[in-house]
């Protein structure tokens, strides 16, 4: 590996946001040109953002952190239920899914399935980034069971899965080619509460 | 990239069926030891075979049509529905999905997945393999339909996409670590069902 360490930080002390966003960033375009979760180090990181290693240690407690950080980043904040109904709330939230708000995700993002399943730290990661995502996914269906919108029997993670499934498979792999990505959120969630709603 | 064609030939002619499974075989191994769908070689693949490149394409017309043949034997034909009822044969071509019957698919299939969406080869090969199980399934919806199991109405593509995506990305990703993997093919069709059986 190549360690190009202590770059010449820029002139003065970098103001603490813009340090952040220069780390991130530099995290996003090495991971982007091909830089392994596993090949990319603290010390290149660095060295791209013209900080030193130490600024990234006040920061983040280490790599994965930071990754975790970055790949947020990348995907952007899951959206906020508006609260009006569960069709409307899950229509945004799956809309959502395997979507990123940067560029820079459709080099990255396929890169990191292969090793999802054989490597904990990369599970890990993974999961940090999906959970809250399903969490807010998770409050609308309990909402609605609370509310009455959807019967109190239903399976909740399965649930979780019908509405996700379809649509990661789809941005993922263009899992059918004759389905219509922007139509299918919509689809899946009427045909996911037909089988839910209260009658 | 090393070339070693012209590998010596086994002693007298190979039986044919032999030879095919050889070619089958070294393509796999080939594979599940890290050589790209782009950087496998027909030649690397006949030294590896311990045949002769023109045995290789007295079979098939090129390395798309081997690679579509590999990857077939790695995942197994798909399970033929019983006919019983819709919620039986489903749950059995369910469980299949993001199956395999050979070990190395563990090592080749996450492998795949960066490409599919970035390759118009990749895909076309990946398609190859979904699209029949896919029509096994669909024909399964069609014969509910017919036979007044489920409603006429149905979004049939909506509905394969909801009873994969779930199997999939848990097999996939590990998506949900809540979701228990044996029952969870029983539990999507159910739920699937609730929504689109006739009442």
């Amino acid at each position: 590996m190549t360690s190009t360490a202590d770059a010449p930080r820029p002139p003065g002390r970098p103001r603490s946001v813009r340090a952040d966003e220069a780390i991130i960033e530099a995290t996003l375009d090495l991971l982007a040109e091909g830089s392994t979760i596993e090949a990319i180090s603290v010390e290149a990181i660095a060295a791209r953002a013209g900080v030193g290693k130490a600024t990234i240690y006040r920061r983040w407690a280490g790599k994965d952190a930071l990754l975790h950080d970055a790949l947020r980043t990348l995907k952007g904040e899951p959206p906020q239920p508006s609260g009006r109904s569960v069709r409307e709330d899950l229509i945004a939230l799956v809309g959502a899914v395997g979507q990123n708000i940067d560029p820079r995700a459709a080099k990255i993002m396929p890169c990191l399935v292969p090793n999802v399943k054989r490597n904990a730290e990369h599970y890990a990661l993974y999961q940090s980034i999906v959970e809250p995502r399903r969490a807010v996914m998770r409050e609308v269906l309990r909402r609605g069971i609370r509310d009455g919108e959807l019967r109190p029997d239903i399976d909740v993670e399965v649930t979780l899965a019908l509405i996700t499934g379809p649509l990661l498979i789809q941005r993922m792999l263009n899992w059918n080619p004759d389905l219509d990505e922007t139509t299918l959120p919509a689809r899946v969630v009427d045909q996911v509460l037909a089988g839910i709603q209260a009658r």
